[in-house]
């Protein structure tokens, strides 16, 4: 059930954008409020890379209705009838104190009210405000569109109710929202970050090693595994079976041997700066920061597919938007008239071929994912076969009339052409996009299996029913051509 | 060029049996001495869980030559012809002097001699060795065979030479080999490791956060962007176009704010080591080590195969083993007899569909994959594609036969039903491994196209003799029964 409704975005820049794009797409309403005459297009920017990052995340499938964005002229327009006030304003403590006041006087007292703040404490600028209560830090990572953590840190007036409910609310826009016990300066991550950047500054001065060195060691092995453990549990597998204990009592002591150089930091020269400036230009290799978020962007979303097949940290998260609506809703609409669009999505470039066109098999992935959103319209789904019974393809006839370029559209209108009490014979027509033509034709044979006992059987009465009724919508149109067509080299005709 | 012909891997315990599964996997033979009586068994399951990763990184697909392995009675015996020498021995200084001064006598004067150590000093233990000027620290992140980083630091007498061969004999066994130009305790990934390590014991100490929340800190937030990219081009991200030295300017004073307690240790008090047994046991959550090891190595080979889709980092590294083949030797043997195997692999578990058997569409990327094996043999696979010309399949039809199980081995035969000067008729059968039966049959119509032009163009000579040989060599076979076989549903015979 969906209890974040509308959100309220005050400060709509890098991290408010990304928060923005976030809710929209999780099918919230956000109303945004932010003085600089540039939001819109800075937010406008966000939402196109987290709408590409969602369309690389499930190639080809439709994603759950987006929210409606809304600007609004003031902070109180914006709050009034928001479930959820996330606040991203500049980290002055003068300027959160004014804008939670603002809030405090506008939002209804049921709102989680949340600040982006990566540094300053919560007891400090909710001291004033009347719902100081709903007030917390909801502190995210960049890109906030694709990293799911979000720390959750309560001040002194904070309430249990406030902070329960901002686990749940953080958590239905898909994010992994993780409650910090305490409230200390710069919460959990940043002192993580803190620490390791405090030392990569060292080796730099130090001439150890240089920013992309440092980096290199970070991507080609520790952060390989951060990705899905931490340390504490990476620490755990190096230990063995031994258990934790045992490898901290044995490791443990090396701890105070004087390998840092932590406890000072290094003196903010000009040289300095001018170092690690230089060191960070060589290491982009000339990429500008447009093309590196792209190339971060892919990486974050091909990383979180990754771990998501393993259902697994970050991946685990993840709802693949057709599963979900196929489950919520086993009575999906047939369409009214004749026309079946069983598919219609982007080709991911994921998808080419050494020749740079869609690769052959994945035309069978588009006129199979055809064959399950009609089998999700008669109710013949995932969720169908969970009880012992589903449709099996067993057969399949491809021409592949002209090439599928990737990045580009396509489209595919389905066909019944013919069903009885346990087969369904398919016809799928695969166009591009923008009137660009038949681009290839699937026909499939399916049959009706009960899988306990291994054979087939006839389908249900009402999916028969469903099937009757796509077969009368399409009854007026004409039977594709090359149907029940058969591979061969034909003689060719004389000229 | 194949320059690392021989390794000796002098230690096989957790990371010396990391080593020796890269290396052979590299196709690299490995000579190993271990006065452990134990080592031949641990070393064996290292081998099977780098292999089984392997077959995950590259499914159905037959990876190169596995190099030789030797357990050798001497250490004298296992370097004397070796030219690359891994030390893996446990860190004590005097075990790695006397280790090393015995290599210095029996080893060749060109080998490369790297030590695995995580935190002894090259010039302390290459001081006795007579081939001290070979001897340097190469240190690797575990597990060996998975992650690419090794960090390279000379000592004192290591020549400039042996460590410019070093470089290059680490990425040829698919490392990331990064040079540390000063020799300091724990080179550069330890330093970062213990700075977190150091801040996570605090959290934990006082109270902050638990082991599991700093974790999942990190895997559902940092840790997603170090997979990819480290922490100066990810603030370099945060930086925007301004540039590094803005960000610098702008951020780089808030460092001296007293955020960490970075400049002390924690006492190691058996209260602090119960608390994180404690947390770090709730954490794993019943899974066992070996559990939580083969989810890691997953979790590790799909996200180096997401980078690699994006040839970035740590997956520009990996070769694809069947495209390597194709490209070194575009002269494939044509098989001698008339039986033509063009796949012969597992059932990748990430195949599966709803119903836990092999997914519609795989079936073509594994009749795809076959028709590609013949493609190679008569020299049109992808290095030929660069030249302009190519084959595209134009037809396609499919039988599913019988349920396809995940994880099993199928195997394909492929006859070759007709030619002429532009196409091609192939039947492929998909057959169970173990006489498992006919799982589905593949019937494919190629054309062979000129890609410059745009339109179907005659295949070269030389393709078509080597078609031509096939077709001789299969002429003894019977046609397939289902060949040219159409789609519909027949009326059923009269019973």
């Amino acid at each position: 059930m969906k209890t974040v409704k509308k959100a309220a975005a005050i400060g709509g820049g890098l991290i408010g954008g990304g928060w923005i794009a976030r809710m929209l797409l999780a099918g919230v309403d956000v109303n945004v409020h932010d003085p600089d005459p540039e939001a819109e297009r800075k937010v406008s920017t966000l939402i196109v890379n987290a709408e590409r990052a969602m369309a690389r995340l499930w190639p080809g499938q439709t994603t759950q209705a987006k929210g409606q964005l809304k600007f609004c002229g003031s902070l109180a327009e914006a709050v009034a009838d928001a479930d959820l006030i996330q606040e991203s304003t500049p980290e002055r403590i003068e300027i959160k104190c004014a804008v939670h006041r603002e809030i405090g006087e506008a939002a209804s007292k049921d709102a989680v009210i949340g600040s982006s703040t990566s540094g300053l404490l919560p007891s400090e600028f909710q001291a004033d405000s009347a719902l100081a209560d709903r007030i917390m830090v909801a502190h995210p990572y960049n890109p906030v569109y694709l990293l799911p953590v979000v720390e959750i840190v309560g001040g002194a007036k904070t309430s249990d109710a406030a902070i329960a409910r901002a686990m749940e609310a953080y958590a239905e826009i898909g994010m992994k929202p993780v409650h910090i016990k305490k409230e200390i300066d710069a919460f959990v991550g940043d002192r993580l970050l803190e620490a390791m950047w405090r030392e990569s500054l060292w080796l730099v001065k130090d001439g150890v090693a240089t920013a992309e060195t440092i980096d290199d060691v970070v991507r080609y092995g520790l952060g390989l595994r951060y990705a899905q453990m931490g340390q504490f549990m990476t620490y755990r597998l190096g230990g063995g079976e031994a258990g934790m204990e045992h490898f901290l009592k044995q490791f443990g002591p090396s701890l105070s041997w004087p390998w840092t150089k932590l406890m000072d930091t290094p003196e903010w020269t000009d040289e300095l700066i001018e170092t690690l400036a230089e060191q960070s230009d060589a290491q982009a290799g000339g990429l500008s920061i447009t093309e590196l978020e792209r190339i971060r962007d892919n990486n974050l979303v091909d990383i979180l597919k990754a771990l998501h097949r393993n259902d697994w940290g970050a991946g685990s998260l993840l709802k693949n938007p057709v599963v979900m609506a196929a489950d919520q809703n086993a009575e999906k609409m047939i369409p009214d008239g004749p026309e079946m669009i069983t598919f219609d999505g982007l080709v991911d470039p994921d998808w080419a071929d050494y020749n740079d066109h869609m690769t052959e098999f994945r035309y069978l992935e588009v006129f199979s994912k055809s064959t399950d959103t009609l089998l999700d319209w008669i109710g013949g789904g995932p969720a169908y076969a969970r009880g012992g019974s589903s449709w099996y393809t067993i057969e399949t006839h491809i021409r592949h009339l002209d090439e599928v370029a990737i990045g580009k559209p396509i489209m595919v209108k389905s066909r019944l052409v013919q069903h009885d009490e346990k087969r369904l014979h398919l016809f799928h027509d695969m166009h591009g996009g923008d009137d660009m033509g038949l681009l290839a034709t699937g026909e499939h044979m399916l049959m009706h299996v009960d899988m306990d006992a291994g054979r087939s059987s006839p389908m249900p009465e009402a999916m028969k029913a469903s099937l009757d009724t796509i077969a009368e919508r399409q009854s007026g149109l004409p039977m594709p051509d090359s149907r029940g067509a058969s591979i061969g080299i034909r003689a060719k005709p004389k000229s």
